[in-house]
């Protein structure tokens, strides 16, 4: 029993679906998990073990009617819930009660899911860190902005956590704790009740442990069919190996793993060439920063103006910065990105996904920074699926990820590439 | 003192900037014609005078930097307010007091406006009605979901007022009213701290007594430069008039008075011709019902759930057919809509703005329903500008309106042949 916390939400729903297993003794578990190492890893920002079991127990007088019933699913603290304070990683915010909860977190609990407790954010999910700890090694960040969720199913303390992605949020957090990290296409998971940034950009995903239980709560809650990942040894995927613009900036050590890899994924029955994103996909790092901060600016607006004093030096900079954005530089920044959007769905005619770093390297060491987001921005801009797997070991011990890119609508077909990408690594 | 209720925000803006006015009398002749006409009319959730009156002295104290200073402005009662009740139209949110201001709200703030107060909506800005009617005929209906907004724009209670449109929310109680009714491009006005209903179609605007001023509060907030209406008796508009697919739900007098004024038109110096919107644009207001509820199934989740008695019959309908419809469903209606916005396009080549039916007809008489939205749904899910002007009188002595559409992101040149239409037909 004291397992329990290990096991993926797709074994859980089986043995829920089966009468094998309650939602209760698998609350429990991950309840006990959190009790034991909560005081190093800092992962949740709120949890009542009280109401959590309480809600395992009412589950477990229903019959299981979705994949979710009785599974614990930790929110990121940028997401409403009725019943837990809802912080935004802010001190702005202490003690805020919310009225209603978010619209994924409502749909979680209408599917027979359990809502475990918050998890750590950074602040207003943007760049200055919260008090988690990654998992893998204390003494580095777990990443940003969904801190938390990342590091809490890291540590198996749930299988599965909301995450929000703007920039990088849910690839590099995922990346840096070893996990799996899906930003789905854009408007995939309804955002009612999630503190805006960012509207053009704000994504909804999932941080889990595995493939097929990042598909299940994004497909249980978009209504999209469930994808079978018995199909996974049969694919032959056409994978598109990009570097990116921003190649350079990865470490040596990311570098290499990603090359390394090519051949043995050519080995495992992929084809894979080389894809060049050039001319104006270079631009879309800041295409990403000019839309973000414009829209941070006024998203922030009661904020900035009323508690400016509670806001720290890092966002307040970013937020004048927004404020100093023209509508024409906005604008065309939201040219710019269209036009890659319609460039990109003529390239995925040639492949089921692209291949690219989830991050610069391993998860730096110490809290003060949640790392560079660089390899996060493009693939946000673009609206498409990433699925971040980790797939290798850096220099210093900690895990490396490899991020599969996916055109928009075709989440599921991303998804097989992802988990295909990651058995033939891992062999 | 007993008439600067009826300036328009940009007259009151001119006084203001050259010292001639200030903005407590303002407020103050705004909050009197509201005592006045308050219990006939009621536009108001929430109406403060003390804060009011006290944000305008606070303004009048201040140098004035933009157009909106000391101007008082109308909030619809789905957009988040930090010092008044945001109650959605909803008994389930009595007395509902968000901790934050909307972006919108803090930029009117921030630019120096005043915020009036909070105007009625229908239940979560859809169907069912809240207490508001019409001050033309106030055995009208206002229409809706912008109910008390329209009206109390109408009746010289506030020069401008937040409006917002999902299906025809703007649009429709605009020209029931006999106001200007201003639905910017998608995504022009930030939407954080709106109550959502449809992420993909929910847009912020605005509700006025000219189109000029309608411009200058989207412009202050979205940094757009200010368009200037001086130009417009040397326009010479390329201009299609659009039946639409519905034109036959249009009452007699609808129609006629359209056809009526394209002769008007021509001879006033526009190029007139007809443009037929055939194929896949009769789907769009089926498209934007798919789209809405599916949506709405999902952003009203914890109302659902939680407070089903609460809810109105005919909203509970809505929710629960929107889930009924299916993913497969719901992304084929927004291929639709992606479809006619890139067909729409080539359209605007040879046309400044589309010339189309604000409504069926009149307001219709009762308070039980807010009228058919039918004219609002296309142009909402074609994310383009759509702007209303009070244009005709109906057989039942009521006013009715001619809607200007353009194309996205070309806002200022619509808002100025909506201007021009407005002068040539009041010749």
């Amino acid at each position: 029993m004291d397992t329990l916390n290990k096991l993926s939400a797709t074994e859980a729903a089986a043995a829920i679906a089966a009468g094998k297993l309650k939602s209760e003794p698998l609350v429990a578990a991950c309840i006990e998990r959190i009790r034991q190492r909560e005081n190093d890893v800092q992962a949740w920002a709120h949890i009542n073990p009280e109401l959590a079991l309480m809600q395992s127990r009412e589950c477990d007088r229903q019959q299981p009617r979705t994949r979710l019933h009785g599974i614990p699913v930790g929110v990121k603290d940028v997401i409403d819930t009725a019943d837990m304070p809802t912080e935004y990683g802010s001190p702005i915010y202490r003690d805020n009660q919310p009225k209603c909860d978010a619209a994924c977190v409502a749909q979680v609990r209408d599917l027979g899911g359990v809502v475990l407790g918050k998890t750590v954010s950074t602040e207003f999910a943007t760049r200055h860190p919260g008090k988690t700890c990654n998992p893998r090694n204390l003494a580095h960040t777990p990443g940003g902005s969904s801190s938390g969720s990342a590091a809490a199913v890291a540590d198996c303390m749930v299988p599965l956590a909301f995450g929000t992605q703007t920039t990088s949020s849910i690839i590099r957090p995922a990346a840096y704790c070893g996990v799996v990290g899906y930003k789905p296409t854009f408007n995939v998971i309804n955002r009612a009740g999630l503190k805006f940034l960012s509207d053009s950009l704000d994504t909804i995903g999932v941080l889990a442990r595995t493939v097929p239980d990042a598909a299940l709560i994004v497909e249980e809650l978009s209504g999209s069919p469930a994808t079978s990942f018995d199909v996974v040894p049969d694919l032959k995927p056409r994978i598109g190996f990009c570097r990116t613009p921003y190649w350079h900036q990865a470490d040596r050590a990311t570098q290499k793993a990603l090359e390394r890899a090519v051949p043995r994924l050519q080995q495992s029955g992929a084809r894979v060439t080389e894809v060049e994103l050039d001319g104006e996909f270079a631009r879309l790092v800041e295409v990403q920063v000019t839309i973000s901060s414009f829209e941070i600016y006024r998203a922030l607006g009661y904020e900035r103006t009323r508690f400016p004093d509670l806001i720290s030096e890092t966002l307040m900079g970013r937020i004048l910065g927004g404020g100093r954005v023209t509508r024409a530089q906005y604008e065309e920044a939201h040219a710019v990105a269209r036009r890659c959007r319609a460039r990109l769905d003529d390239t995925y005619r040639d492949y089921d996904a692209l291949l690219a770093p989830s991050a610069i390297g391993e998860a730096p060491k110490g809290l003060a920074s949640t790392g560079d987001p660089v390899f996060g921005s493009s693939w946000t801009v673009l609206h498409g699926p990433a699925v971040t797997v980790p797939a290798f070991t850096g220099p210093g011990g900690l895990p490396l990820g490899a991020q599969l890119a996916g055109p928009r609508g075709h989440d599921s077909r991303t998804l097989l590439c992802a988990e295909w990408v990651r058995r033939a690594l891992a062999e």
